[in-house]
């Protein structure tokens, strides 16, 4: 991690910048050239003054009165993120919700590659998955050496994500985004993201009658 | 969406609340009775001072030197969640992602129930997935009729997202999670909330090198 970025920059601002690189590259897929505050505000639900104000953090990206040009814009986020490369990842759990993941189509083209996918039930080892074969988890240590991947996906059953974790981080994985709808604990050098549908469905509920 | 609550407590606390639900559900499935805002905060990596601040919004739920009791603060959290009933939720998209949403087994003790799957693949129609089985999606605003859901699930591939979610909107769901990498253009009376795991490696890999 680096520190001098981690303190200059809010890392809820380094959060939104995946956002908006998302749209840049949803705009340029519709054939757009340029953009603005303005418009990237309306599209995301954020004024126009925040999202100059993030990417002002990072250099001056577009001209008053021109906006951004966007395959530009595109270029600077990719290596501000660091996604002008390809990082393998390796995902343990070969369920349903691994077989989802493994065939999600969008990885390569926004900077990530899934490497291998780990499963410690033999009845499912040697099963294509997406863009590779179920491997025994034994076999983590070794294939995270080969690839040198830092960042894995835990899409295992609860009881199984804080020691799929252990073992992760054992073998020097230090990102990792968990699925299961727990709490990981972990050093303070490992960075872990969350995905969990509920959290989501209990943030609307809030508002609804 | 009550414009009372909105305006009266920023929604990135309101976010923070389902998060702390589940760190209590986790303690209280541990055994636990009591615990503090120290400790919930070592948990989350959030100061407990955050912590007493959040909740203080919405009450007294500790006493100095006593900690919360766990079964009660649930409990309050649930009732200002509006978690303490069962939210009929409908999903569109029976594909891998489709299917391990329906075979999700976190869903109803936390406040939700996927009622109807649905696809417009004839051959998906009819198929058993999770507690449902798929229904033809020309049935949506019949099944969103009966049965009051208010949330849809997007799990669709992302060219058709924009049109599903036009379709959901148009029978009176107002609350969207959307798994498509795409920011929808709604409504503004609309609530969408986006699940995307490139979103999240990619703020992981701006702090790797």
């Amino acid at each position: 991690m680096s520190k001098r970025s981690s303190k200059e920059i809010p890392d809820i601002v380094i959060g939104r910048l995946p956002v908006y690189l998302r749209t840049l590259h949803l705009l340029a897929d519709a054939g757009r050239d340029v953009t603005s505050s303005q418009e990237l505000g309306e599209h995301l639900g954020i004024s126009s003054a925040q999202i100059r104000k993030d990417l002002s953090h990072f250099g001056e990206f577009g001209k008053q009165g021109t906006g951004y040009n966007i395959p530009y814009l595109c270029n600077q986020l990719q290596k501000i993120l660091h996604v002008d490369r390809i990082w393998p990842v390796v995902l343990v759990g070969a369920g349903s919700l691994g077989n989802a993941i493994a065939n999600y189509g969008g990885f390569e083209s926004r900077g990530f590659r899934i490497v291998a996918i780990f499963d410690e039930d033999q009845r499912k080892i040697g099963l294509p998955m997406g863009p590779v074969h179920v491997e025994d988890f034994a076999n983590l240590a070794q294939r995270v050496e080969e690839s040198g991947a830092q960042i894995a996906v835990i899409a295992v059953p609860t009881s199984a994500a804080q020691r799929v974790a252990d073992q992760l981080i054992e073998v020097g994985i230090h990102s990792l985004l968990c699925y299961a709808p727990i709490t990981l604990t972990v050093p303070d050098r490992v960075r872990v993201e969350y995905i969990d549908p509920v959290i989501h469905f209990q943030h609307m509920t809030y508002y609804l009658r």
